[in-house]
């Protein structure tokens, strides 16, 4: 039985190796480029220009990391196994140097400008631009005491903004992911493409997204490096913490009030949210646990969990944030929504960190949302698909909001 | 003579060279990447990871063109001579892949994602985001029937747009060079900050500006690749001909109509003006000679003259574009503003082609402005210079505009 079921996969994969593929350039291709190619069983095709290199490596973050093969031509190719849907941060190793594919555009990932290729969902199409009305996504500057600086932030504006001149409306703050910067979650994220499609459908109330430049910095110091000290080592904890304390002032003091005062916001709590990826995941725990009194909706996508457990093992959902959530019903009538997701294919220790998030508010009776991507990893996809879920949750009245 | 001043030369190149400089991250660096680093004698250092290559060359498109060297540590360093201000796009060849290097944000130019470098100009500050109001940059989309799709623009709005709600604006339609696309006057050029310090200034009137994207198509047909062949070929000259056209339409009917229904524009050929560097210049040219109902106010920054010329050597003012220059003086009444510029280093090719076209306009009797920027090339500083000296020109009364 275990030889047949062999038997079947190897000729499958020989078949998938032989057909030649129904290739059409990448979505996220820069004007023209023929390569990267996706084909209709989600397998991507590399092809990089390098006659002199004596190794060219393609090195996808969630993916394959293999030798290309040169042809004669001077080009390096490698066509993968059927992917996930979804964009994929990759980068070619051309003789030792790792840089990016011209053929892409760049996205700023792994705090680099990085190749990724965009791979269809069959069927899905939340997260294209459809004939619907489009909101702006703005580029604004606010000073901000806190930095001793300007600081750049991106602001959505749902369609009808600029008409709707009596309209207010609430404000999610949405964090991106470390590594990525501020334009993450338009550029990479389509979350413009997601909330023009939910609102017209009527499935999400209309709303202000604010998406800030999530490196922050006291003024007269440098910005904080996370990257100075191996992973959990006291440099990284203390550079991590710095920023963590810098962008929450940052926030409360600079961003929010510069947003109340440049938009027409609804400015209270209950029409006030935040969530964030990985990175943006922690920092929206610690900013709106640390001031419910903006805050009632709070989600954490693939979000960093430790910053509850704050070092240890095991998480004391009753004691963290000065015992926010001691009293699950009372927390349950001040936070309309605590959403937290991952993807099942990220990497275990993300997994589980989530997980045992998950359980530990279960646990202590804490009302909270926990949503599984199907297939996806610590990648867009799984975001996307968390804004999804995530954004019609906000800003309904008791009575209408989805049940967690 | 001649030898004590090439003893004085090589003296002094010497003596650079011992000089260890006081080198500083460049600030087209991304988030902490040490290099490049530019010194105050702007000089660029380069420092790239190539441990495993035989050969990496530094590619700067109008600057040095050099073999790096290889250090004990696997990278690959390159000092480059004093460089001219502003902002030099370069790529990096590893063995024969010519990719873009880490440290840079990634610019779209040459029709791909490369790298750049900000070389400070010595006292300049009006390209800098400085402690004045600040407008926003929004992304827009339009649907074109002539392009049968959503298109991307952007749009810059003067500081106080969302208070002053009575007010309606004028309008510069600004387009950027072939390979670039619609990022490229606010990436690139900080036409933002430009504006943002001039209006604060009281140089120029508060304006908005659309930056469109200049890949123009008709529905149902691929976007004409003007590299289909090469340069002055029957094949490329059709190319960009489909392509004019195709922009033309859009902008007069999809685009114009989009801009005066979506802001408060003052919509009539008084207030709207257009400009654009290089093929931006040809599309300037092209569409706004052919709509002088629709513009009054014309810049062409380093622009493509040929379009002109229509592939004649000689350029017959008198006849060019239906004869709408044939008569000076109502020519001077009815266009405010007719500007062409050029860098002084620019390519010989493209320099005689606008101080030809410069000429003829003299020998004509038409009344512009010809604009010579010193010491720069075919790149940013030049147009920066330009839209510096242009903006102020657009949209003041008659006798308060400055004499050509």
């Amino acid at each position: 039985m275990r030889l047949a079921i062999f038997a079947a996969l190897t000729a499958s994969a020989l078949c998938l190796a032989q057909n030649p593929g129904d290739f059409k350039p990448a979505a996220s291709n820069v004007l023209n480029a023929q390569y990267p190619r996706v084909d209709s069983n989600s397998r991507v095709e590399i092809r990089f220009k390098a006659p002199d290199a004596a190794k060219v490596r393609v090195n996808f973050w969630s993916g394959p990391k293999a030798e290309m093969q040169k042809q004669p031509d001077g080009y390096w190719t490698f066509t993968t196994p059927p992917m996930a849907p979804g964009l994929h941060y990759y980068t070619v190793i051309v003789d030792g140097a790792e840089v990016s594919d011209p053929g892409s555009t760049a996205y700023f990932g792994g705090s680099k400008w990085a190749s990724a290729v965009e791979v269809p969902e069959a069927g899905e199409t939340y997260y294209l631009p459809q004939n619907v009305p489009h909101g702006q996504v703005r580029e604004v500057w606010y000073h901000s005491k806190v930095a001793g600086a300007w600081r750049h932030a991106l602001v959505y504006t749902p369609p009808a903004y600029d008409t709707r001149l009596k309209e207010r409306y609430p404000v999610l703050y949405l964090q991106h992911g470390g590594g990525e910067d501020e334009s993450g979650w338009t550029r990479q994220g389509k979350a413009n493409f997601i909330l023009d499609n939910l609102i017209a459908a009527g499935k999400a109330k209309p709303m202000i997204v604010v998406m800030a430049h999530g490196y922050a910095r006291r003024a007269g110091q440098s910005t904080p490096d996370p990257r100075s000290g191996p992973p959990g080592s006291p440099e990284m904890r203390k550079a991590m913490q710095d920023m963590l304390s810098a962008f929450e002032d940052d926030v409360v003091q600079a961003l929010i009030p510069f947003i109340d005062s440049t938009f027409r916001t609804i400015p209270d709590r209950e029409h006030r949210a935040m969530a964030g990826l990985s990175m943006g995941g922690m920092q929206t725990f610690h900013v709106t646990f640390n001031h419910l009194d903006l805050f009632s909706y709070i989600g954490g996508f693939s979000g960093a969990a430790n910053v509850f457990a704050a070092g240890n093992d095991r998480l004391d959902v009753r004691t963290a944030f000065n015992g926010a959530m001691s009293d699950p019903a009372a927390f349950a009538k001040r936070v309309h929504l605590l959403w937290i997701g991952v993807g099942t294919n990220e990497p275990e220790r993300m997994k589980q960190g989530i997980e045992k998030l998950h359980a530990s508010l279960v646990e202590a009776n804490i009302q909270h949302v926990f949503s599984q991507s199907p297939g996806t990893d610590h990648e867009w996809q799984t975001w996307r698909r968390n804004l999804l879920d995530f954004a019609p949750r906000l800003f309904q009245p008791a009575t209408q909001r989805p049940a967690p």
